[in-house]
């Protein structure tokens, strides 16, 4: 059982939120709009609790489920209050037509948080490769990446009260990685799939 | 039933050929090492042949099994033979420790590969996320990125008659990410998953 903060209240926020309830965790919801975030407390139910944007989080996951473009502004503006927690981005940066990342370097939402984040604080990527209808109807695989092991460890027995499986990835560089799997997933909604009631997974020879 | 050519003679060439001659392909192999390729087509059956370095292809897929950094120069080698090919790149551009690509810019071998292929003929990206273990026991997804429909058409009955399934990814240049896909399962086998019998693959929840 984890305690995670969740920043944001939008529709991932809501379906993390769900499961992590559901998962037995202690659940914190902040939203820049305080009364957005108090909505979503009441409907996750399990005792969410809210709390004020900006403030130290509760919980010892913070989880950031905001539209990419807010993810580093937001880690900036929280600064210290992040100091020893482990913040996981779930962020897709695609660009205005969905077929390549919004930075052209070879970097990541997730390693630009890094940049800005607390000493103490360990970012770790997680959840971008997973359709939010897919994270309220099915088991998919979560990859992680990040440089702390502890962290993604963390991470990883959060997930598994979700009913998910973690799978590390390696370390926070690969993150951008995960960011192109986002692509292709989203390429294969239009594509080789045709729907979006699916996510990347690993198939296992092992028999 | 596909006619193919496999130019490369190593690991991945045999456990291609293999499944292409099992599925009733016509097959030939080129290598640099003409006796080489002679061995591998004995060794293939089904009646696989040898062709020459360099000249016109039997097949109307040319699949290039090579090495990474012998692809583009082989295309360029092989230059108006390859004219009306389908080109599949299957490599995987790592780097020496095995964590990004030998290429820093948003490019792929595919991409560069196609850059010096002669007119008519279409670049496919394809099998780079599979292991040649796990193409000789198990039924991975493929992944398969081109900006040619009619190319990607061949190469998916292609891929079908291997008794796996092709999934579109989208444009050429969703070869980039599927190259990074090839670093996230390498991540993976020393990771989250632990070992080589796997490959990545999506999960549908459509139930």
């Amino acid at each position: 059982m984890s305690s995670i903060t969740i920043i944001g209240t939008g529709n991932m926020a809501r379906a993390i939120g769900t499961r992590a309830v559901a998962g037995g965790n202690t659940v914190e919801v902040m939203g820049r709009d305080q009364s957005k975030a108090a909505d979503l407390a009441k409907a996750l139910g399990g005792g969410a609790t809210t709390g004020e944007w900006g403030a130290v989080p509760a919980g010892d996951i913070v989880i950031v489920a905001l539209l990419f473009d807010g993810v580093v502004p937001t880690v900036a503006r929280y600064g210290d209050a992040l100091a020893g927690k482990v913040i996981v981005d779930i962020s897709n940066p695609f660009n205005s037509t969905f077929d390549g990342l919004a930075h052209q370097e070879q970097t990541s939402v997730a390693q630009e948080a890094a940049k800005v984040a607390p000493a103490g604080a360990s970012v770790v990527k997680a959840f971008n490769t997973i359709f939010r209808q897919v994270l309220e109807k099915g088991r998919p695989v979560v990859f992680v990446a990040g440089d702390s092991a502890q962290a993604k460890a963390d991470v990883a027995e959060f997930v598994k009260s979700l009913g998910l499986r973690p799978l590390d990835v390696g370390d926070l560089k690969m993150a951008h990685w995960l960011e192109g799997a986002g692509l292709v997933t989203v390429g294969l909604v239009g594509r080789g799939v045709g729907h979006w009631d699916f996510a990347l997974g690993v198939d296992e020879f092992t028999g």
